[in-house]
C-alpha cells in the first residue's frame, strides 16, 4: 500500500466516523458498502464507529453497524466497550441493544474454541446433587423411593445384559438396573458399600412442574456376595458381570457409560482406602458415599479438611506430539500392547507440577524427544480406577527417538497418511490405532480434522 | 458477489493451478501480484497450486508460492498435503523444502493457542529424572555429594531469609540452602523425611561437555526437630520458618516458588499418608520419596499398581464465569476472605466426571448460574497441599444468582469497568481481586485482555 492509498483510507476512517458520531445513517450505510472494511476502524482517539454512535446514543446507526457484523466487544483506550460508553452517557436503548446476547457465546470468548470434544465416559445424564449428599433423611426416602435405580457391581465390576445373543465382542452392554426390593437384603450385609450418583436430569422444560414426579435417583452397590447367586437377581437372561474391565466398560452407551466412569471410580476409592492414611485406623463412610471419616477421634484428619477423606481423582496427561515438519506424529507402544497397536504418550501430573511441563516430561523420559508449546485439546474421565485424562497436542522441537525400555516398548514418527488409513479403513498391516472411545483415539483424529475434512 | 465475477474467479485460479502445473514461473508470480488472494483456492480437484507444482517437482514454483505466504499444510481429498504429494511421487529436493521447520510451531497446530501463561508454582527449574529415584546408589552417592543443595522444612514450612530487614509484608522471600554437613545429622533421626526433588537444568549448551561438572543435586527434608534449633544453622540474618502458607509461600521468585511446590506437595503427602489406606499398616518411603511400599506383606496393594502407593495431586477446576451480554464476570467470595475480596469460583473435579462438567456443576452448585461453553486457558500447581488448579473461561447461559451459603458467602456479576479498575489500581473500595501469583487474578487479566490492550 502506497502513502497516498493510506491517507486515502485514512480519510475514509475519518468520514465514517464523523458520521457516525452525527447519528448520519445515509453516510455510514453509503461508506460501508463501499469500502465494508472500514467497520472496526479506530481513529487518532482509539475510538471506533460503533463507540461514536453508541457515545451519542445514535440507534439507528448503532443498529446498522452491528448489522454489518461490528465487533462490539472492541474498546477504546480505556478498555470501554461501546455498550460501556453507551451505559456511562445513559443511553438504555443503545445499551440494550448491544447488551443482547443473541450473537452466541463466540462473540463472548472471542478467539476460544468453544467447540467441545465429548469423549466417551464424559457424559453426564445424572445431576450429582452433591448438597444433597449430607441430607441423611432425603437420602434414606430416595432409598426407599421404588423409582430409584439400582446397579449391581461385584468387584467393582457392574452387572450389564448383553444385546447380542453370542455376545460377541462387538455388542453394546447395557447396565442392569434394580429397584429397592431387589437389593434390600444386599444392604443389610456387612461388607456392601453402597453410594448415591444423583438423579436423572430433566430433559427440557416440556411438562409443566405440577405433571411432573421428582426424577428417579441412582445408586450403585459394590458386594463380595457370590457373582453367580447376584445374577439370578435379574429377569433378563444374557447377565454377567463384565470381566475385562479395560475392554468390557468400552461397550456402553455414551449415557450409561457416564454413570459407569462415576460409579466405579467412586467404588473402587472405597475398596482401596476403607483404612486412614493418617493414623491407620478404620474409617466410616459418610456423605453417601464421598466421604470417610477416621474413627479415632484424635486422628489429624479430622481436625480442619483433609484430602485423606475424600475421593481421589488422578490427573494424567497424554499428548499427540507432531513433528516439527508437521506431517508427522509420535505414537509409541507397551510391550503389553496387541501387535502393531500405537497410541498417545502418556503420564501422572506429578506433585507441583503444571499439565504442560508434565506433558514435557513425560514425552522426553519415555521418548527422549523435547517438546515446545502443548495445546489442551479435551479431557476424559478414565475408570481404571480413578484417572481424568488431559489430552492435549504438543509440537516436538527436537526429532531423534531414544526409547526408555522400563516405560514403552517402541516410539516411532508415523506420517500423517499412514495415520489417516489407520482411523479410515480400521486394522491395517502396519499400524492399529486404539478405539474411538479413548482420548488417545480422539486426539489423532482432531490431528488429522485440522488439516483435512476427514 | 455477482455469478460474472464469480466465474471470472473461477477462470483465474484455473489459470494460477494450470501454470504452477506446468511451472510457468512467470505466470505464477504474476497471478500472484494481481491477485493475491488466489495462492490457497483449490480448483475442482480438490487441489492447490502448491500440491500441483509439488506433484510435478517444480522447486522454484514451490518457493515462490511458500515465499508468498501458501497454507503448506492444506489437503486435497486424500488428506495428503503438497508434501505427502512431492515425497510420493520422489521429487526429494521439492518434499525437503517443503518439510523445512523454519515456519515456528504456529503452522504446525493451526488454530491452537500456544501462547502459554506461565502461573507461580509453575516454572519447572530442575529437572526431576524420575528414573534416577529407584537407583538407590546414584542417589546416595548424590546425598553425599558437597555441591547437593538441601532444603529444610518444619512441619511443611520452608525455612526462608527474607531480603528485607524490617521483614514487611510485601518482600521476597529466598529458599535457605544447606550443604550435606549441614543437616547430616537430621537425617539420622526417625521421623525425618528426605526426598529427592531433582538436579538443576543446565542453561543452554554454551560450556563444552568436558568443561561441566555435573548439575547439583536438590534435595528436601522435613523434620520436627525444635524449629528455633532449626534456625541456627543458617548462617544468615532474618531466617524464619513461613507460616501463613497462603501468603508467605507467594513471596519467592519464580524459579523458587516452582521448587517449594513440588517439595511441600510431596511433603505434605509424606505427612498425611504414612499408613496404608488398604489395609492400614505402616508403610516405607520409596523412590527418592515418590512412592510408599506397605509394609504388610499380604496387603494387596503390593498386588499390581495401586494409586494408594504415589503422591496424591487433586485437580481444581478454578473458572471465570463470563455474562452473556460479554461485558460482566462472576466474582464470589467466601466468608473466611478479607473484605471487598472477591475471585472466581473453584471445586474440585469429581470421580469419572470431565473438567468442563465440573465448571458447570460447580458453578451452578454455588451460584446457581448455568454455564454452557467451557474453554481451558492455564494451569497452577498449588501445594496446599497438593491440587492442580485447571483455569477455565466459561460462559453463562443465565444470569439469576443464588448463593449456596454453606459454599459462599456472596456471588456478583461485576462490570469490566470495574474491574480493569481493580486490576489498574489495586486496591478499591468497591472490589479487590487476588494477587498476581493466583490463577484468579491470571484468568481476569486474561478476560480483561482478550478485549483490550491492558
Amino acid at each position: 500500500m502506497t502513502s497516498l492509498q493510506l491517507s486515502a483510507k485514512e480519510e475514509m476512517v475519518e468520514k465514517l466516523l464523523d458520521a457516525a458520531a452525527r447519528g448520519d445513517l445515509t453516510q455510514v450505510s453509503s461508506l460501508l458498502s463501499h469500502v465494508p472494511s472500514l467497520i472496526n476502524q479506530k481513529g487518532d482517539s482509539g475510538w471506533t464507529a460503533l463507540m461514536l454512535a453508541a457515545r451519542n446514543g445514535h440507534y439507528s446507526v448503532v443498529e446498522t453497524l452491528l448489522s454489518h457484523g461490528c465487533d462490539k466487544f472492541s474498546v477504546n483506550s480505556s478498555s470501554q466497550t461501546a455498550y460501556d460508553i453507551s451505559k456511562f452517557w445513559g443511553h438504555k436503548t443503545v445499551s440494550n441493544l448491544l447488551g443482547r446476547t443473541d450473537e452466541g457465546c463466540q462473540r463472548v470468548l472471542p478467539g476460544c474454541d468453544l467447540q467441545q470434544q465429548e469423549n466417551y465416559f464424559s457424559r453426564e445424564m445424572l445431576e450429582r446433587l452433591s448438597a444433597k449428599r449430607s441430607e441423611a433423611a432425603w437420602l434414606e426416602a430416595k432409598q426407599r423411593d421404588p423409582d430409584s435405580v439400582y446397579l449391581l457391581f461385584s468387584n467393582l465390576n457392574p452387572m450389564v445384559c448383553s444385546s447380542d445373543q453370542d455376545q460377541s465382542e462387538g455388542g453394546e452392554s447395557r447396565l442392569c438396573r434394580f429397584s429397592i426390593e431387589a437389593v434390600e437384603d444386599l444392604l443389610q450385609k456387612p461388607h456392601t458399600v453402597l453410594i448415591f450418583l444423583g438423579v436423572e436430569k430433566r430433559k427440557g422444560p416440556s411438562s409443566p412442574p405440577e405433571a411432573t414426579r421428582e426424577p428417579p435417583a441412582w445408586f450403585a452397590i459394590n458386594t463380595d456376595e457370590d457373582a453367580a447367586e447376584l445374577l439370578k437377581r435379574s429377569r433378563e437372561k444374557n447377565c454377567c458381570f463384565t470381566k475385562m474391565a479395560h475392554r468390557d466398560l468400552l461397550k456402553f452407551s455414551e449415557e450409561e457409560a457416564g454413570v459407569v466412569a462415576q460409579a466405579r471410580s467412586v467404588l473402587a476409592w472405597h475398596s482401596r482406602y476403607s483404612f486412614c492414611p493418617t493414623c491407620g485406623s478404620s474409617t466410616n463412610m459418610e456423605d453417601g458415599g464421598y466421604k470417610r471419616r477416621c474413627l479415632n477421634s484424635d486422628c489429624r484428619s479430622l481436625k480442619g479438611v483433609h484430602n485423606t477423606c475424600y475421593p481421589r481423582v488422578d490427573p494424567v496427561v497424554i499428548m499427540l506430539v507432531i513433528h516439527p515438519d508437521g506431517n508427522q506424529c509420535l505414537l509409541g507402544r507397551k510391550k503389553m500392547f496387541p501387535a502393531r497397536l500405537f497410541s498417545c504418550l502418556a503420564g501422572f501430573v506429578e506433585p507441583g507440577e503444571s499439565m504442560e511441563e508434565a506433558v514435557r516430561r513425560e514425552v522426553e523420559e519415555e521418548s527422549g524427544v523435547k517438546v515446545g508449546p502443548v495445546s489442551y485439546v479435551s479431557c476424559q474421565p478414565w475408570p481404571m480406577p480413578s484417572s481424568l485424562m488431559i489430552g492435549c497436542l504438543a509440537v516436538a522441537i527436537s526429532t531423534d527417538i531414544k526409547v526408555d525400555e522400563s516405560e514403552i516398548e517402541e516410539a516411532r514418527w508415523f506420517p500423517r497418511q499412514q495415520v489417516v488409513e489407520s482411523l479410515l479403513k480400521g486394522s491395517r498391516p502396519d499400524l492399529i490405532i486404539p478405539p474411538r472411545q479413548t482420548i488417545a483415539h480422539q486426539l489423532i483424529r482432531h490431528w488429522i480434522g485440522m488439516n483435512s475434512n476427514l
